[in-house]
C-alpha cells in the first residue's frame, strides 16, 4: 500500500526538533532508547549552567529553587501515568525500579512458598529481579504462557494464579513484539487472588495514554531515557510505598541517625538516598512536559500506523518472518530466513537505517520463538513512513547480498 | 592577614569558566555539589543532541561509538584515583557505590559476630548502610573517636582494631571539617588484622591527588556531582569485584537467561543492570579531564592556602568556634554563639554567600560537638579570596542583627 500522508505529516513539526536526526539517518532503535527534543536538551543544558544548586539540604536561594523544580519534576512523572507525587520515588531507572520493589516490599512481604507470576515474553530486568528474590526466600516463579500473536495469555494467567502468588509482574507493552497487556484485567485477575501487581511502564509510559487510578496496578515503573528524556533517571510509582521498609540507606532518607539507632523520613524520601539525580530530574519533567504537547494518544495513532504499514510492506518479503500481531504499539520484530538478525543490522546500517538485532534481553522468549535474535524495528514521534522506507529498501539490499 | 595574591590567581581563568556563577555571588557550597564549568556542560549537550545513542547492545555505528565513550569514560574514572577500569563500575552515586558493596559484598562476608569499624564524623551514607547491613547479618558497629581538631584518630583505631573486624569504611576527606585521613596508614592497619577497607572519597577525589594503588585499599567510591561533573553517577573501584555476588538484576549485567537458571557476566557489567546513565558517564569523563588540566595538586594548595586564610579571618570574630584543623582540604565549619547555623546562612544568602548550615548529614558528628549544626563554607577551583571577603562582610551583617 502507498503510505498514508498523514505519517509524513509529523516530519516538519516533530523531527526538525530533534538534533539527534540528521538528514538521510533513519533511527528506528527508539524502544532502545529515544532521541532527545532540543527542548529537553535546553532544560538540561539551563539546569547545569545556570540554574545549579543541590537540592533539599540547602538554605540559600538557588538551592531552594532547585527543589522547587525537583518535587515539581516528581508531581510530572506521578501525574503522567495518574499517580499522586507523594507515592512516587526517582530511580536510576526501569530496572533499579523493579530492584527496589523485589527488595523491599519482596523481601518483606514474600517467604518460603510464596509464587510470584510473570510471563514468557518479559525483559530480562523483569525477571532477573525476581529470581534473585526467589532464591533469596525461597519464592516459586511461573510464568503465564502467550498466545500466537504475542500477547500475554490472560486466560492462562487466570487458571494458573492461586492464593499462593503474591505477586504477579508484568510487561505493559512488550519490548520484542509491542503487543500491549489488558492491564486493568490483568490487575483484577491478580487482586482476585490477594496478589499485588507490578507492571513494566518502559515500553508503555511513552507509547499509550496510561492511567494507573483506572487500571488499579500496585507498582508501576518506567525510565526517562525511554521516554525523550536524559539517562540515569525513572520512576516507580505505587500506593504502597509508605509500608515498605529502606532500600538503600545514606543520606536524605533518614529522619535521625546515631550509631545506637537510625530512624528513617517518610515515603518517597525514605528511597531517595544520597543526593539525587537532580538534572536528570529537571530533564524528565521537560519530556514529560514534550510528551503532553504531543499528545500521547495522537502519538500512539501515528505509531500503530506506522506499525501497519510496515507490517503490511514487510509481509511482501518473501522468506520474512513477522512477530506479534498487527495492533502493536509502535515495535515491529521480524526475521529474514537464513540471515543472522546482526548481518540484517550491520547492512541496514550502511544503508542508513538503524534497528536493533538481538536477544532484545528477553532471552526466554528467544527460546519460546525458537531463535536466538530478533531484528526489531521500533518507531517513535519523529518517525515517518520515510523510515519505513528507508527500511525496506535496506532489506531489499539484504535480499540481494544473502541471494 | 591581606590575602595572598596567588589567592585571586585563578579568577580569571577559571571562574569565568563556570557559567552558574554570575558576578556578584559567592558559592561557597562546593562540597555539597560542585558547579560546573563550560567543558562539562557542552560534553552532556553533544552527548544527547549529536552523538546520542544506547550502549552495548546497538549494532549500527554511533552505538558502537557511544559504547567506546562509555568504556573510555569507565577508565578515566578509574584513572583519576588510580585503579583499574575492570575495577570500575559506575553507580548512581557514593551512596549506591557504599549500599552495593555493603549488599554485595558484606551480605556475602559477614556473619553474626562481625564486627565494622566507622569513625565519629562519618556522613550518613557511610552509616547508614552499614547499619541496616549489621542489623541484617549479626554484625556489630564500633565507632573509631576523633582528635580535637576534627581527625580519625588511628591510634585509637590501632587499639580497637581485632580479628572480629571485617571491614572499617572512612571518610578520606571528612565533609565537615576537611580533614584528611592517613588513608595508607589507615589501610595498613585494617590490613593487619585481616579486615578490608572502605574509603569514602567524595570530598577527597575532587580535592587531593588520589591513588589507591598506593593507598593499597579495598574499595573506594566518589560521586561526579562533586567533582565538577553531572548528577547521577558515581564509581566504586575495587580488585574485589570479581568475586562479589551480583546486586541488582536486569538487562546487561547477565550472561544467559532461563527461567530455570541465570548466569551472570563478569565484573564490572554484573555490577551495572539495566541501561546506564550513558550521558552521566560521558559528562564524568569531561570532568575528570577538566580536572586533570587543573591539576589536582595544584588545586589542593590553592584551596588550602583559601581555608589557612579564611580560619584566620574567621578566627578573629567574637564569639565564633572554628572546627577542625588548619591544613583541611577546602571544607572550614564553624558556630557563632547565640546564633543558629541556619539564620547565618540566611543572612549570608542575603548578602550573596551561599553557604551550608545544618547537620551535613553527620548527626553522629554534630552530637559529638555538642551542637545541632554548624555553617560550612567550601571551597572549589573557583574560589576566591574575594569569596573570604564576601564572607566576612555577610558575618558582619549577622553580628550587626543578632547584636
Amino acid at each position: 500500500m502507498n503510505a498514508p500522508a498523514s505519517l509524513d505529516g509529523n516530519k516538519a513539526a516533530v523531527r526538525d526538533q530533534f538534533p539527534g536526526l540528521p538528514e538521510g539517518w533513519h533511527y528506528l532503535d527508539s524502544a532502545a532508547t529515544a532521541q532527545k527534543p532540543q527542548a529537553v536538551i535546553d532544560a538540561i543544558t539551563r539546569a547545569y549552567a545556570h540554574d545549579y544548586a543541590t537540592v533539599h539540604r540547602g538554605v540559600y536561594e538557588r538551592s531552594a529553587m532547585m527543589t522547587q523544580s525537583y518535587e515539581a519534576a516528581r508531581s510530572a512523572a506521578a501525574s503522567l501515568i495518574g499517580g499522586k507525587p507523594e507515592d512516587t520515588v526517582f530511580t536510576r531507572g526501569a530496572t533499579e525500579a523493579i530492584n527496589l520493589v523485589a527488595q523491599s516490599w519482596g523481601r518483606d512481604n514474600l517467604k518460603a512458598g510464596d509464587r510470584i507470576l510473570l510471563s514468557t515474553l518479559e525483559h530480562h530486568s523483569n525477571i532477573v529481579p525476581w529470581q534473585m528474590l526467589a532464591r533469596e526466600v525461597g519464592a516459586i516463579i511461573d510464568i503465564c504462557p502467550i498466545s500466537d500473536d504475542g500477547r500475554i495469555d490472560l486466560e492462562a494467567m487466570e487458571k494458573m494464579l492461586t492464593e499462593e502468588h503474591r505477586l504477579v509482574a508484568l510487561a505493559h507493552v512488550s519490548n520484542v513484539f509491542g503487543s500491549i497487556l489488558d492491564a486493568r484485567t490483568a490487575t483484577q485477575l491478580a487482586h482476585r487472588v490477594g496478589a499485588k501487581i507490578l507492571l513494566d511502564g518502559c515500553q508503555a509510559a511513552p507509547r499509550i495514554p496510561v492511567d494507573i487510578g483506572a487500571i488499579g496496578c500496585d507498582f508501576y515503573v518506567w525510565s526517562a531515557h525511554k521516554l525523550y528524556g536524559p539517562t540515569g533517571i525513572g520512576a516507580l510509582t505505587s500506593p504502597l510505598l509508605s509500608d515498605m521498609p529502606p532500600y538503600q540507606g545514606g543520606g536524605s532518607m533518614i529522619d535521625r541517625v546515631t550509631f545506637e539507632e537510625t530512624t528513617y523520613a517518610p515515603a518517597p524520601t525514605r528511597f531517595e538516598a544520597g543526593t539525587p539525580h537532580i538534572v536528570g530530574a529537571i530533564g524528565l519533567h521537560a519530556a514529560v512536559d514534550w510528551l503532553r504537547e504531543q499528545d500521547v494518544l495522537n502519538l500512539h495513532r501515528h505509531e500503530s500506523g506506522l506499525v501497519a504499514f510496515a507490517r503490511e510492506e514487510l509481509s511482501r518479503i518473501e522468506g520474512l518472518t513477522l512477530y506479534g500481531s498487527d495492533d502493536s504499539a509502535g515495535i515491529v520484530s521480524f526475521n529474514l530466513d537464513g540471515v543472522h538478525g546482526h548481518d540484517v543490522a550491520t547492512i541496514l546500517d550502511d544503508a542508513g537505517v538503524a534497528v536493533r538485532a538481538g536477544h532484545h534481553c528477553a532471552q526466554p522468549l528467544m527460546d519460546h520463538l525458537g531463535v536466538s535474535a530478533t531484528v526489531r524495528a521500533s518507531f517513535a514521534a519523529h518517525s515517518s513512513a520515510e523510515d519505513v522506507a528507508a527500511l525496506m529498501k535496506g532489506l531489499e539490499k539484504v535480499k540481494r547480498i544473502f541471494g
